[in-house]
């Protein structure tokens, strides 16, 4: 039977087409066969730190206590960039220490923090640390190797932070930090900060070409093809388009700025709020 | 160990880039770590429920007995469509009731059929019932759990149903409804309706800018680069190219019709139909 | 408990939006639903044997003894080409017997080599041995079914080779075999010959549209998006970006031709070699 503490999801830009993620794991089954490895994504856009960051946000809290959460996304492989492992909320993570994790916990002091040492039981090669240091240091932990036998403890991780939304009373600007395979456009003002702001008022939101009254429960809360906004399914305010691509017809990237506004808006909006 | 019935695949719209499978296998898993989690895909194209089912349809049947189908397809969730888990053929299937259903296993009256309860140990997020409500149900459902216990009986699911060829004696009309990666164009015209219209005549297949003669066996008796009609592996004729897409180069879609005469053509044909 | 020799890995050009890699899967556990399905990849290109032998070279020596490798890419399926299945270096593999398993172990007569029967439980459709031959053989072998009750032994795989580079004393070359997810263009120069031919002389290297100096360690030892060259995780010359692709900015394709040259160049270089 496998132990509480066996399992281990992959999170990389590697793709799918390649060697690479086959010889982690042959590299992790190698030190345990019976390990359960959940792949995530390995989709993750080539070195965006901030969007494996943000895709891993949304999963953590649904695994269990003991988890390995074994990250690669490495800009500066084979640099002085410190790889790392630590614990966090009784969660394990490993991967290279270049914000990617600050960004994920939102803390830059974990509860557990070591620098990997090298592997002593084989190469390693300047170019790949996910298959010769990441990839054995995550399947030593899930094995129940403790945490402090992997590296040499230090202080605090290198520090990223999200760009914040600036709100007043008049509205809430913030931007779009993520877009998913539906074109779904996801903003960094949580259903929190927009509920203080609003205080009962009619809202408009402004992103890219899209104007948009109020604020809906679901998707089919408006007709096909229709633009609307709502909270996802992680309580952030989200520009989508029922059965369509907010993205590409609404002219929306990354980066995009999302100016709420609220107040008695001069004609009547057909949503509830 | 396992049990028998701890096997739940996975076939979903969500792509493979984002958080969203790696939510509901970490809720699934929360549930019940034994389970075994197979992907079929989550590259269906967005809310194309047709796909879907097509895409299953020619795997179910290599999945054993008590094998959970978790299908989340989903362009009405957070609407009154409802959320249900089946069982057909001693096999069990979880996911929206907007037609996949009866799509795949051809009937609308499965052997089992329950309404799903909103689960009392989580949140429902209006936009995920994937994660919120469908993943739980088929962990419990591959854990044992009776199906009874899910959810409320009903009578039928929602019905939608294939497109049918139309035949004669003179020929057969039918529509591509599938093209795999391959760019190979996959009709509804089944080997059974094949044969008992074609009473040993020649053929000719008209579909796109293709004209093609005969059947045959498979993808090498043509040389490479020419188009063929084949009964795929799934016993549906199919149009193909040797080693090339006959999407492509036959200027084939989904939906393309396809239109199969019999008689003494005109000039001979190549093969041996 | 899984004993030690029921994994089985994937590698196949089946894409991984239809219906292909999961009959496979559903077959395979029907026979022995405690085998561990590694996928390696799904997307080699179309009938690229060449591909997938070169991305299962990178992996195959991280798994374990007795790691059956199963290997669906097959261009010539329904024709005389044989199906196979085959022992080397204590590790199983299977599939079609297309010169793809030369190329992977670089030898025409592995440990031990069988023709593979046709099953006698099941159906044998002309398009799809991957399902109906290969997944069911490698999941017997994965289960302790001795290779030589799966077929009948013969003497010789089919021959392909690489093509090798040129060298003399002045220069190598090469060409581009690989490129992979982020660009980077692998070379069939090994490290080893690079080294025999360089007899510490400078080195310059032609690829494409990119001129490019030295030997670097890892991919930050240039600035971002300026062009180097570096033995990669399976010391072999690599054209790479830092952060960049080198294939898209150096118009490198597979099978373009690298030359690299030896001596006291005119121009002094900035690189330690």
């Amino acid at each position: 039977m496998r132990s509480c503490n066996s399992t281990i999801t992959l999170t990389t830009d590697f793709g799918n087409s390649d060697g690479y993620v086959g010889a982690m794991k042959g590299m992790m089954l190698g030190i345990n066969s019976d390990l359960l490895l959940i792949d995530i994504t390995h989709e993750v856009k080539a070195f965006d730190i901030a969007a494996a960051a943000f895709v891993l946000r949304q999963v953590i809290r649904f695994f269990s206590a003991g988890t390995v959460h074994l990250v690669v996304v490495d800009p500066g492989v084979g640099t002085a960039r410190r790889a790392v492992a630590l614990r966090h909320n009784d969660q394990f993570f490993v991967g290279p220490d270049n914000g990617l994790f600050t960004l994920l916990l939102e803390t830059d002091t974990p509860d557990q923090l070591v620098e990997l040492k090298a592997p002593n039981d084989g190469p390693l090669s300047s170019t790949f640390h996910g298959r010769d240091l990441f990839a054995p240091s995550a399947a030593r932990l899930a094995s129940g190797v403790p945490l402090e036998e992997l590296g040499t403890p230090f202080a605090k991780l290198k520090h990223l932070q999200w760009a914040m939304p600036i709100d007043d009373e008049e509205g809430i600007r913030g931007w779009i930090v993520y877009i998913d395979h539906f074109g779904n456009c996801i903003t960094n003002i949580s259903r929190a900060l927009f509920e203080k702001r609003q205080t009962g008022r009619k809202t408009k939101g402004y992103a890219g070409s899209g104007i948009i009254r109020g604020i809906h429960n679901t998707y089919n809360d408006v007709p096909v093809s229709e633009p609307l906004m709502l909270f996802g399914s992680s309580d952030l305010l989200e520009i989508a388009i029922n059965q369509g691509s907010a993205a590409d017809l609404l002219h929306i990237q990354r980066g995009t700025p999302v100016n709420i506004v609220f107040g008695d808006l001069l004609d009547s909006a057909s949503s509830h709020q």
